[in-house]
């Protein structure tokens, strides 16, 4: 692993560039932009040869696995870099002054529209190294906001943090972006340090919740707090009705299994606790499954801590386990079921619906569905949860409004593991899913995070932003006298 | 005064109507909506005359600057409602399902609307005993997104407080409303314990630094923390350039002092600080302005807090008394204009940038239009920032960009006091103008602060919100498969 400057006068001289480049950044015109996040698209597939092993080494994650995430981190770069000429996400409003404005007073003549926020901070996480990571969603949606990017590396992936952020550097200078638009910084007192940079006025996070938790509170606490975008945790639930189960309980069972031991278990959308009726062969086609063979996880870090959350799951009263994977060794956990009743799951509700981030799941069997609402209200904030049902189950027409109001994605009849990156995705739900209720870390509309609006008032139309000059040089929709005018 | 119970469980059994308000509210129509906030407006006109004498009794504000400040609070209950019908605000996206897409995986169908974020807490403001208080923004956009609001009254204007509540309650129990959508609660203990309730999901503020940091602090502490959408302090920075100065001295220096003594200096939005050529005529001229006559605070805390910082302002050496208003007294402190150099500034920048609540002033004499960029260079977060200045002024070029940092509204030849309630308007900028940058309390963008996005894969039509149906029975503005489609 290569050595990294860490000192504090390195990091104060990364945030400086970083600030100074937000600003030239932020009056690049779109085309730059857009130009921009392509050739970080492009010269991120040029070399994913050489950067696919270092991840496989340093990550433990199949090769297909991180094939297939690297399209869809390039991918994403060239989603949100053609999203940027349309316009939209600058939400430009016009209102010409107006003497007879019936509020009472004359209306001036107000332009508002959303700019970049300033130079961010992106904590990167271990179990994506690239679409979570160095080149991730929150990089490229804060770059395509207009703002420089401090990028703090995950332990878990050093090599393929410094590789592929000198592919992004390159990639960068080469249509030449401004120098410090993207830099990275490495080790968790670098973290603290930026987190708390006057320089520095947005941080993202994917991570653990205790991770995530401390640097929220260290960002509201700073003089100046700024907004923290975190992506903690989430324990997926998902309930398959009694109709349901009866009609395929095989394919309930198997697409389950897949979408838990995916990858290892170690995704945010790893639905970890099955709700299904106790009288129905669900359970047992549940416990006839073939779990994979035991598989290293991410890193140390991450094996102890699954460790510690299945030891305690199992130590409920109650709790048994419904099927285990061959092969526990040492240095890879076997996956593992558990299996509970609800009376049990309620009793000790905080302990059974916390997250296990790794190859392990709570089967939770109940006698009657009306049991599934009552659970439902008490759910902390989730990432997505899952309802698998018939299209006219009486109990989703109560059961799925109660899920939207604890849950960012609720699913029917899918699961939740590989998230979509599109225009309507949303990535985040109620605490402590995310810190930030209202926004999403993944889909187009990630980029809004990085973004505050500003109103000009009477402003001549030569020193007004494009957006918001009268002719519309963008040609893009805008809001007008509150009619939305497409160009 | 009227007696209120304050009571724990008082204010525990008000947040549990809320909640359970705010769970019916949220699967209102929106025609049920529309009615409600008109019938709101309706009413608060309807009982002027009853209200009026109260606000001027207990907030020593003018009859006609109450008056157009009801008008314009029933003006923007009205324009709330009228823009609910549109949707846009619901920023509804449908993906359709697509099997080539290029991401790599298939795409599912994904529909993505934003929701109500549930119970509101919203503090009220001393200085707009209507438009910022019971009945004001915070209250209408978070009614008008789909929440219950639990309204702390400011104990400023009580009586005021519970005759306008009492119009509300009525108001909306004649049209319907779920009891217990609009509750009030008395004294900053009970306003403390709600802010702790888990049942609250986001809370708004308009007042001081000191308090709305305190507030803000807790929200954030809390176990599952949320949003708070504060609005503090702000000194609102204006620049006269040369040119300018020139032109139009006596006018600049009328208007400027008009925009400050106006409603006694209590308005959030209020010039605190003139930057004006020092060679010029402008200092003369503001120097012979006619302050008007001392008259009675909002309070005794506004009071003893403005003459605390006239006292700081005019401690500072260097610092010299420009002008002050007849009839200083105990209870009615007169207005004053001060006056220092932009090298006294530089040196106590943290004092002499400071808000005077109230009816104070200072101006700064500069010796060179690039000094206002240094200066601008050096602004905490501000609501607004003015420029007064001729179309050609070449500072203007430089200026302009740097004020939209470090503001959420740039006006040109205008003054900000006087903040029209418009589709473009934006009151709120980097802290300590706000605390959540992002976002405005005053304009149809209000709204989005008590929404949060929910997407939907995969989910029939019978279940999926109205928004999101294929058919589109609500006749909105969509995106759909990432283009735009009007109704």
């Amino acid at each position: 692993m290569t050595m990294h400057d860490t000192s504090d006068d390195n990091v104060d001289q990364i945030i400086d560039r970083a600030a100074s480049a937000s600003e030239q950044w932020k009056r690049a015109i779109i085309a730059e932009r857009t130009r921009a996040l392509d050739a970080v698209a492009d010269a991120l597939d040029q070399h994913a040869d050489e950067l696919i092993p270092i991840a496989q080494r340093e990550t433990h994650l199949a090769e297909a696995r991180l094939r297939g995430e690297l399209r869809r981190t390039s991918f994403q770069l060239r989603m949100f870099a053609e999203m940027l000429p349309e316009g939209l996400w600058l939400d430009a409003r016009i209102d010409h002054a107006d003497a007879d404005w019936p509020m009472g007073a004359p209306r001036p003549d107000l332009r508002r529209q959303l700019e970049p926020i300033g130079a961010t901070l992106v904590f990167a996480a271990s179990n994506f190294p690239f679409a979570f990571s160095v080149a991730g969603g929150d990089t490229v949606s804060a770059l395509a906001a207009g703002n420089a990017v401090v990028l703090k590396a995950h332990h878990g992936h050093p090599d393929l943090s410094a590789a592929t952020a000198a592919v992004v550097v390159d990639a960068l200078a080469e249509v030449g972006a401004p120098e410090g638009l993207f830099q990275t910084i490495y080790g968790t007192e670098a973290g603290v340090r930026a987190l708390r940079a006057p320089g520095i006025k947005a941080a993202a996070f994917t991570g653990s919740v205790r991770g995530g938790r401390a640097l929220f509170d260290i960002a509201a606490s700073r003089p100046e707090p700024i907004p923290f975008y975190g992506e903690l945790g989430s324990t997926n639930p998902a309930f398959v009705t009694r109709r349901a189960a009866e009609r395929d309980a095989a394919g309930i069972a198997r697409d389950f299994v897949a979408s838990v031991t995916g990858s290892a278990g170690q995704l945010c959308t790893k639905p970890g606790v099955l709700f299904v009726p106790a009288e129905s062969s669900l359970v047992a086609e549940l416990e006839a499954q073939q779990l994979p063979a035991a598989t290293p996880l991410l890193n140390g870090g991450i094996e102890s801590g699954f460790r510690e959350s299945v030891a305690s799951t199992s130590g409920v009263a109650g709790v048994r386990t419904l099927g285990a994977g061959a092969d526990d060794a040492a240095d890879a956990p076997a996956a593992v079921l558990f299996a509970a009743s609800s009376q049990t799951l309620r009793a000790e509700m905080d302990t059974l619906m916390s997250e296990m981030f790794g190859p392990a799941a709570l089967v939770v069997t109940y006698d009657d569905e009306s049991e599934l609402l009552e659970i439902a209200d008490r759910l902390e904030g989730q990432l997505t949860a899952t309802i698998i049902g018939e299209d006219d189950d009486e109990i989703a027409v109560d059961l799925l409004p109660k899920l939207s109001e604890r849950a960012g994605r609720v699913l029917w009849n899918q699961w939740p593991t590989g998230v979509s990156v599109t225009w309507a995705q949303q990535h985040g739900g109620p605490y402590p899913a995310t810190t930030a209720v209202g926004t999403t870390s993944v889909g187009m509309a990630a980029i809004t995070r990085f973004l505050r609006p500003v109103a000009y008032q009477n402003v001549p139309q030569g020193l007004l932003p494009d957006a918001l000059k009268e002719g519309n040089p963008l040609g893009i929709a805008r809001r007008v006298d509150g009619i939305l005018v497409l160009p």
